[in-house]
């Protein structure tokens, strides 16, 4: 059960013009279950992606990485779950190029033109067979109001879908954001999660699509974390398809503040899904950072709390045994960090309680009133480093007995 | 239930001359429970030390700091247990200070040669005014054979006491290195373990012993993980009394090398009971790392595996979903990591099997080969990087329900 968490209905999510979805059941690792998903984009779209910077990365990610040095003139997505194709060396490589030519060849497109990404289990071979197999299909099931249906058929562990959608006016048309993700273990995103998909029907030129993407992913893939565990098959992609009759040059433009906003709120949206429905999670804890000498050091001490099992089990019980958060921010390996000026606090709704501060307990803080907090679904955990102006928040759950129970059954 | 370790009974460990240890139950934070432990050390002595680095470090550990630089002839070791006197500021600082203050006073020595420790809860104050009427049933209770006793009273959610001797021929004559450690979680130590003490009756001379405390440490304390939390509190001493007759003045000395051999042998055999212990453990796993370009990355691809949640579920599972294992190779942050030459072999006993090669999945590797290695409780993860002649060992538990329940009810 996720935490405050429900999939968007259908209607919920707006189509985004010149963007059409299909899927399809493959077979690829269990029966019954649409495993496979194609999105068919206009001629003219753009797309930008980052990726995970594990050294092991899976086959798709290499070829999407090469599809994309070649040109951003991308035309299909072709998603496949059960199976990572990561650790499967050249057969691997071979069968995501396989992929992409089978789908080049029934869309009347070029092999570079198609981006592959898989997820599931890792150092298994993909069925590339029964995966071509089912391209047909998805073709036959392509249509812009199959956004619902995508965010489902991307899913592994996930207990429930993830989708958002945004519209707003810009320059007196309408635009539409739609986005869809899936990840719930093996998630912390460095450089991207483990799928994440958005795309606008505004027009946006290629370097600034980039841009935004890296904005978007830093605020939102980029800050969160399940398990601290880097997947080899991250990928976020952002697809600007300019069907909306509104074109974005530069970041100076007219409405292209709100437009970024407005990406974001989608992104940060997609990545908090990702944690309320986090392997397990009984809880959504937000983790802010501040006054750090820079950004880099405040996520530092974000993650350095929230992979901390005993900072996770302990909110798992809802126990406010908070010196577990002081020990985790005292090993994030900040340089020089004096934690004489540390403050923490901790917060559910409107109640924000003061627990730490002058390297101890602060005075004010009462037990129980911490213990009223920890019993709640939603907490805020906030430092303050006071060594600067910087700030970052990191998202996370907490460590629960069906983590364990899902990550040890996983396969079988 | 630790993993095939038992505590040696009290006969197995030979008194050190020049040691003598007291137990008391100060009822500093629970009832009927033997929670405070003195060692005293004759005159002539030598201690070094090395601590935790996390900048939250508990006031005892900044107080030993401090003694240890003002001179090594330390006489006086004060351990407690229930409270880790840890994020508890100035009034925490002049707790540690009065603790040794009150045992210098008792023992008719100088307050700088006493080191206290502190293990437990942290964000608590240390109920001093019990330590310090604990200590004269302390005084009292001091025999050169109480390590037995003193193994059992540093203990905090340990289920077994943890304790290792050993006897050598030095020159013609008796040396004897006896020590004992605790921890069960919170273990992640960087420069040292929770609490661990190892003395000998041979004399070393003072940069001698720093060296070896570093030498110890690094193959030891300083290789395993639990949780990847460092504690505010990790110690981890050497004490050489000298009482054997038997001086080392430098490295070179006839019968040095085996000393040190037996020290290391020691610090390891204390270090992996930790483990062994580690909370909710059922396997203990060694982990590898060879063919690295130094020993650093080398360990740091041993904790990549060894704190991947994912993997330590999987060994909990017996279930050998070996991909994830490098997946985290892949996200150790090793430089320009080429995943070409890195091979992984799983092993238990006398039987190795090769998993993966070249980049994925071995052709000779048998998903049922791995399965029944997965079901021992001791199992080793060899990876080899070809790419230097490094290499380093990494000791680890799997992940467990029991980990969760125990820290989640920790503080109840």
């Amino acid at each position: 059960m996720p935490v405050n968490y429900r999939t968007p209905s259908p209607s919920q999510l707006f189509p985004v013009t010149g963007v059409r979805l299909g899927v399809a059941e493959a077979g690829i690792r269990k029966p019954d279950r649409r495993d496979l998903t194609l999105l068919s984009l206009a001629e003219g779209s753009r797309v930008a992606g980052v990726f995970t910077t594990n050294r092991f990365c899976a086959a798709p990610v290499q070829v999407c990485r090469r599809h994309l040095e070649l040109g951003s003139d991308i035309r299909a997505l072709v998603i496949n779950t059960g199976v990572a194709n990561a650790g499967t060396g050249e057969q691997g490589w071979q069968a995501a190029v396989h992929t992409c030519a089978a789908t080049a060849h029934l869309l009347g497109i070029e092999d570079r033109q198609v981006l592959p990404f898989s997820t599931g289990v890792i150092l298994e071979p993909l069925p590339v067979d029964r995966l071509v197999a089912g391209l047909p299909l998805c073709v036959a099931d392509l249509q812009e109001n199959h956004w619902h249906a995508a965010a489902h058929a991307i899913m592994t562990t996930d207990t429930v879908a993830k989708a958002a959608s945004r519209r707003l006016n810009v320059s007196g048309r309408t635009v539409t954001i739609t986005g869809i993700s899936k990840g719930a273990g093996m998630i912390r995103p460095n450089m991207a999660t483990m799928l994440g998909f958005i795309a606008t029907d505004a027009g946006i030129a290629t370097p600034l699509l980039q841009q935004l993407l890296w904005t978007a992913a830093d605020a939102s893939f980029n800050s969160i974390t399940v398990d601290g565990d880097t997947s080899t098959n991250d990928s976020f992609l952002l697809i600007a398809t300019g069907e909306a009759g509104v074109e974005f040059a530069d970041a100076a433009a007219p409405g292209y503040a709100a437009l970024c906003e407005a990406v974001v709120a989608v992104a940060v949206e997609l990545a908090q899904a990702i944690i309320r429905d986090g392997e397990g999670a009984s809880k959504f804890i937000s983790i802010a950072v501040e006054e750090g000498r820079d950004r880099a050091e405040c996520k530092r001490v974000g993650y350095a709390i929230a992979h901390s099992p005993l900072v996770k089990t302990a909110f798992f019980a809802s126990d406010p045994n908070l010196g577990r958060i002081l020990a985790a921010i005292g090993y994030a390996e900040l340089d020089a960090l004096d934690v004489g000026p540390v403050s923490v606090w901790l917060s559910s709704g409107q109640t924000e309680i003061l627990v730490a501060e002058r390297g101890g307990r602060a005075a004010s803080y009462h037990e129980e009133d911490g213990a009223a907090i920890m019993q709640q679904a939603e907490i805020g955990i906030r430092v303050a480093l006071g060594r600067g102006t910087a700030s970052a928040t990191v998202y996370t759950c907490d460590l629960t007995y069906d983590y364990v129970k899902i990550n040890a059954d996983y396969r079988s």
